[in-house]
Order: structure tokens, then sequence, then C-alpha cells
């Protein structure tokens, strides 16, 4: 594979915004998280640009203080599948909790995605960081490390479901009236710690085997489940240094696990914001910047400490000792918060600000942003990039502006290679588990 | 409403149909279950019959036996949603489990397809009559009295749940920085017997205020839930006098609830079989018939008493006693099936023939379809019919050869009056219920 790698690039719709005050902006939709004019037209701007899928975040639980995206957006599967109508070739990604759903359900609704599309369909497996969603489904929010062992079975059960029929199970022979091949249909019998599930599932493996799996948790819980079960990792670092290590890591561990380092892919988020000169791309960054009060500062970065209350403190002094607040929910991104503050001696107000208005460093003119895009893919710190747009027009700039120096360097494809999201990302077909023992028996 | 009243129309889509053989026929795509064309071609045929809604039914377990339609097929939400993307009139209304499902991600997913789709989502509330839909959820399938009670508490958290937000919440001013007003967010806090939901939803009421309830019981629990809580009955019955007493029977019941018997819509399911002549229409049910086996028949007639394994009884001797199996399943269905064999002296070859194919009372010319229609119609039989193709092009002669008959005569709509699922079937949107307080305060 290591002479034909390429590029992969995923585009995140996110309705206003991940910010609190983006949506002020004058070219910014106020209502683009439950607009669906604007998330077609974005599903088909990344497809324009050869995207290998977009991606749809999600959340189970808001209050007052929640980013205005989260309060009132749509759900991945159900945006997902009418995306899927109006596009052909882009896969469609979607974040789903296991803390809180049902394996069957689940295996079902990716499943018709995936039928729905003719085989784009992944899913973003997150255990839900927020304890507040406990809330909702009544009952108590799992720890942090029984949420990743939920995680495992969740997803173990989901894949077994998923091969309950083999690819030629449905023989479908009008003459003999035989529909299918009772041999081809396999029960799982699961019988796990959480999950009870004896199957089959009421539909068929699509034209790319299974869904594709991501997995977006960066703790050490998460990195394991990604290099067992994931076929990419969608992650987040603020240096190409940070960045590698990371790559690193999940390779290594993948192979420890048995697996090629080529079968899962590294996608770290990025917020490109584009200008004809360096100039114009900082003007870009500080009008949204300078829409931020220092009121939703607070609240952007208590919602990463589960919804630690920030404005009993004094702006102006060292970052405060929370201990361990917030430790079982983003505990990567905290961690980091923490550290940064005390190595850089920031105040809270300075950790508030910076949270809540981040400067991407991919930022500049469209060949700055293509030069770390392909650094950063060169030099081993990602096999691709989902793109966040932090400004108005920021997916519409990066497909108009970026793309053609991408495809230009020979390093993203001009055209679709394939027409599932498994083909395009370059990932095997998983064998189904019941077709590979009666080849072996 | 009794002078402007008119006929509603539903299609109920279902890939290669609901019996055991149908698939054989030539003209039936053999993979229309899992056909995303087939279903668009049909969502939008049924659009330009100007149809109210499309009509996706579903289930929870499946084995050998289980008819070619239910082994692999769309989940409801999922092809809905896709459905929605390539429509822009018609009503979208898909079955979903009280029993095996959490309101929170109920209520979500459904609000989800309404604000994509414009206001145009109905849910199709079941409880999910299979015994075996507990082994794929790891719980004890709950009583036919437990389930109704659950379905209960479920509306009313779901209910409950998309009121979360008053209409006019989302302010979004961006000169004043003001995304929404927090006086009209409003947590639920939930805490019943079966569900504990604290709330808000995370997105806000559609243009149509909450999506459509249909209800498909027609057990005593059934009748009183859609009294109590449903915006329209999905039901069968074989004669006109036993439709008439059903509707009687729902209307009266939801005026005891205080409701007005105009706001809910009683919708039985119909198969019509249309021909140019009597004996076209006669001879396209003879090709279907003759398709089935007694064998696959004998599974069909099973498949409502739980999977009863009626191949253990001699075929031409009277119906088995078979006690009370699947009484806690699809009752009304079963009752019915056992009245019948008893008063009219069937074999057990004749109650499977004729479950496993059965024979419209809705067949003949175009003609004599309209006629039958509006007289259910007309005679307080029905308010609106849900449309199965039992035949391939069902429902394109249908919509082709019957509507324009209907049009016609000036019981069903030439345009569609709105854009909205609730105002296209005459029905109020529900007030929001914190608004209602906040204007009695």
């Amino acid at each position: 594979m290591a002479a034909a790698r390429t590029l992969k690039l995923g585009a995140m719709i996110h309705g206003v915004g991940g910010t609190m005050d983006g949506w002020r902006h004058p070219d910014i939709l106020s209502d683009a998280s439950v607009n669906f004019g604007f998330y077609k037209q974005q599903a088909q701007k990344a497809e324009s640009g050869k995207f290998d899928l977009i991606f749809i975040a999600d959340g189970l639980y808001i209050n007052e203080k929640s980013i205005p995206h989260f309060l009132n957006r749509f759900e991945p599967l159900t945006i997902l599948s009418a995306l899927g109508a109006v596009t052909s070739r882009i896969g469609l990604v979607g974040t789903l909790s296991t803390s809180y759903s049902e394996p069957f359900t689940v295996a079902r609704q990716f499943a018709s995605l995936d039928h729905i599309s003719g085989g784009r369909a992944g899913w973003n497996v997150v255990t839900s960081p927020l304890e507040g969603s406990a809330l909702n489904y009544g009952k108590k929010h799992p720890s942090h490390e029984e949420r990743y062992n939920i995680a495992e079975e969740f997803l173990e059960v989901t894949k077994g479901l998923w091969d309950s029929w083999e690819d030629d199970a449905f023989i479908r022979d009008k003459e003999s009236g035989i529909f299918f091949d009772p041999r081809k249909m396999h029960r799982l019998n699961h019988k796990g710690t959480y999950f009870s599930v004896q199957g089959p599932l009421n539909i068929a493996r699509s034209r790319q085997g299974q869904p594709v799996i991501f997995q977006a948790g960066s703790s050490d819980s998460g990195k394991t489940l990604a290099a067992k079960s994931a076929d990419a990792v969608f992650t987040n670092h603020e240096t190409i240094e940070d960045a590698k290590r990371f790559y690193q890591d999940v390779k290594q561990r993948a192979a420890r696990y048995g697996r090629s380092p080529d079968d899962i892919l590294i996608f770290p988020g990025i917020g490109p914001i584009v200008g004809r000169t360096r100039e114009e791309a900082e003007r870009k960054y500080e009008e949204m910047a300078r829409l931020v009060t220092i009121e939703h500062a607070l609240n952007y970065l208590g919602r990463y400490f589960d919804h630690f209350d920030f404005s009993q403190f004094p702006l102006d002094e060292p970052f405060p000792d929370i201990g361990e607040i917030g430790s079982n929910s983003f505990r990567s991104t905290t961690d980091r918060i923490k550290q940064i503050a005390k190595e850089q001696r920031l105040t809270l107000r300075q950790v508030a600000l910076r949270a809540a208005t981040p400067k991407d460093n991919f930022i500049g003119t469209p060949e700055t942003v293509a030069d770390l895009i392909q650094q950063w893919f060169e030099e081993g710190a990602a096999d691709g990039f989902i793109i966040h747009a932090n400004v108005p027009r920021g997916l519409d700039d990066f497909v108009e502006l970026v793309v053609p120096i991408l495809q230009e360097r020979g390093i993203f494809r001009t055209e679709y290679e394939h027409d599932t999201l498994r083909g395009n990302l370059g990932l095997p077909i998983p064998a189904n588990r019941y077709a590979k023992e009666s080849v072996k028996g």
C-alpha cells in the first residue's frame, strides 16, 4: 500500500459550528444546525471536492450553557440517511454512543444506512463523555473504564450481528422458490457481561461488508479500543510532534493485535482558515474570535469539565486547581488544558478565551495550508484529516482553493476510485466470520 | 370539518411484499426490500398521486420461517429520512416499538426526521407482538398488558420531550448575541414506573409542532391507547360492518377522553387489485395465489401464533384447538382467525392458504374499487386507507387508475393543501404545553 498511499479527507458538517458565538457572524446561517438545505449543500460541496466522507458529531445532554449547535441539531443517523439520498459517492459517518443504546438497534440502523447509500456508511463509536447523558436515560453514568468495557462488548456484538447473513445467503431463485439458504443465516447467540443478543439481524451485509468503524477517544482505553476494533481514528493534536507520537502509538498497538498498521487510518481534526493572503486568513480568524464574550468562553471551557462553573474564580489570576473534576468525561482534553495552563502560566481568562476561540495552526494562503497538510501526511502524523469549518465558507474555501493544490501535487484523488467508503479509504472488506469458517472447514 | 371532509390516503411501501411467495412473481424485484431505487420510485409515485403519507412497517425478530420481506429490509427511520430528501410534500410514517427502545432516542430521531422533511414525520407506535424480540434485547418480553402500560408512559415522555422548546425559544439575534430564551427551554423531569427522563431534548419542535402519532393495535388496550394519545389508527377489517363498529368504538372512546372525534383518523389497510375488467383483476390475484406452497402457508399462519409449528397437524382436518398460544402477540388477528375457522368449519389447509393468500375485497375495475372506497369513507367505516401493493404495480395502478376517479368525484385532493403532514391530514398543531401555561398564567 505504501506506493499508492494517498491522503484521505473528511468534512465535519456541524451546523452553526463548534463555538459559542460563531453563529453571530453575518455570513453564518443562524439556523444552520437544523437547516437541511445547508447540510445538503455542504455534503454536495464535499463530494464535489472528492472527499472520502462527511462526519456528523453528536451528544446526548444539553443545558443552558451548551454551545448553540448542541441545543438544537439533527440526529446523526437520520441526517446521514437523508444526505445519502442526495449524494452518490461520499462516505456517511456519524457518531453514536455505546453507553446509551442497544446493539441490535444500532447494528440495524447503520446497516440500513449502508444499504440506502450503496455501501457508504461509517460509525464513529463514542462512549458519551457527559455525565448528564445518564439523566436522559434513567441510569447511572458508567465510569470511564466501564464505558470502554461496554463499548468493546457492544462493538463485538454489532460486528457479529452484521455477519448474520453470508454474502451469498440470499439466492432469490424465482423458479425453485428458494429465497435464501438457511445454512448461510447465523445466530450470534451472544451472552456477555453487558449484552445478551441472539440474532440474526434482519438485514444483510452491504457491498462494503460492514460499515467503517471510527473511534474518537484519545485516552489509553480509547486507543486500545481503536487498535483492536476500529478502521479509523478521529483525533485532535495541537502540534505535529504530538500527532506523530499518537499516530505511531496507535499503529503499534494495532500491530500488537495482529493487524496491519495500514488497516487503521488516523484522522486528526483541523479547522483550516484560508485567505488569499496570510493577512486575509488572520482577519477571518479575528472576525470570529471577536464575537466571543468572556462569559460564553467560561461556559465553553466548563463544558469539558462536566459543566463546571468557572465563573466563581477571578479571571486574571492563574488557572485554578480544580482537582479531578471532569476526568471522567473528556479526559484527554482536560489533561491537556491543565498541562498547558501550568506550563505557560496562563490566567483563567487566557485559558477560557483560548479554548473558546481556538486558533488553528492550519491558517494562511491555500499553499501554506496545503504545505502543512502535506507535511503532516508525509511525515507520519496523519493518514487524512477531518476538516471543520471554523469560519464561514470554511469548507467551500477548502474545496475550491486547497483541494486543487493537493490534487496537483498528486497526494489527493481527482476522481473517486470506488463507490463504497471502504473502497475509497483503501480498507479491506472484512470477510464474513462464518464464511471463513466454512472455507477453513 | 364535516363539510370539508376529504379522504386521506397512505401507501405502505413494503419491499417484496407481505406474503411468503409474492417475490417469485416475474414482475416483482426480488431484492425490493433493500432496493433504495424501488423505495424512491414508490414514494415519488405516491406523492404524484397526492397521497397523504407513505408508511413503513417494522419488526424486531426473525427466524427461518419469517416471510422474505422481514428477513432483509430497511429500518424505518433511516429509509424514511432518505425518502424525505427525495420528496417534498408527502408524509413519512414509520413503525417503532415502545417495548425495545428509549424515549430520548426515539423522540430525537422522529424530531430530526420532522426537521429534515419540513414537518412531515409520523410515528406508528407499536408494542412488538413477537416474543422473540426479547431475545435480541436481552430482556423478558413484557405481557400484553404491561406492553401497553409501557407504551402509554413512553408516549407521554416522548410528547413531553418534543415540547422541550417553545416555538419562539430560538431568537437567534446576532446583534444582541442572544441565541435562545432560557425561559422557553423546559426540562421534563419525568420520573415514572418505566422511565426516568430529565430533558430537555436537543432539538426543537418542527413546523407541524409534533410528529403525527399513529397507533396500530386493535385490541382493547390498543384502542384505549389510541383514543387517549393517537392522531390516527392503522387497522384491518374484513367487512364494512366490522370496520364501522371499530370506527365508532374508537371515536367514542376519544370523545370520552375529551377529544373531538375529528382529531383521530381511522385508516383501514387495504390491498386493492385493479384490472381493466373484473376478470383481469381476478387473474392478477390468481397469479399471486398460485405461487404459494402449503408449507409456506403454514409458516405464514404460524407467524401470527408466535411462530407456532402447524405442520404437526393433519392438513385436511378441522383447524386444531391450540388454546391460548399466540394470544400475547397479534391478539386481535389470532382471535379473528380462530373465530372464522370455527364459524366456517375450515380445515387447517383452508385456514393457512386463506391467511397466506388473502383475497382483498377491494378487487375489480378502477370504478369498483373507487365505489368501495367511497362507500367505506361515506358510511363511516374509514377516514382514509393505507394502500398495500399486494400485486406487482399495485400502487402504480392505484395511483394511475383509481386516484383520478376519486379526484373526479371530489372526495380526494387534486393538489396538496399544505406542506406538513398534520396540515394535509387536517389535524390541529398541538400547542406546546408550556406555552399554554404561560398564556393561562
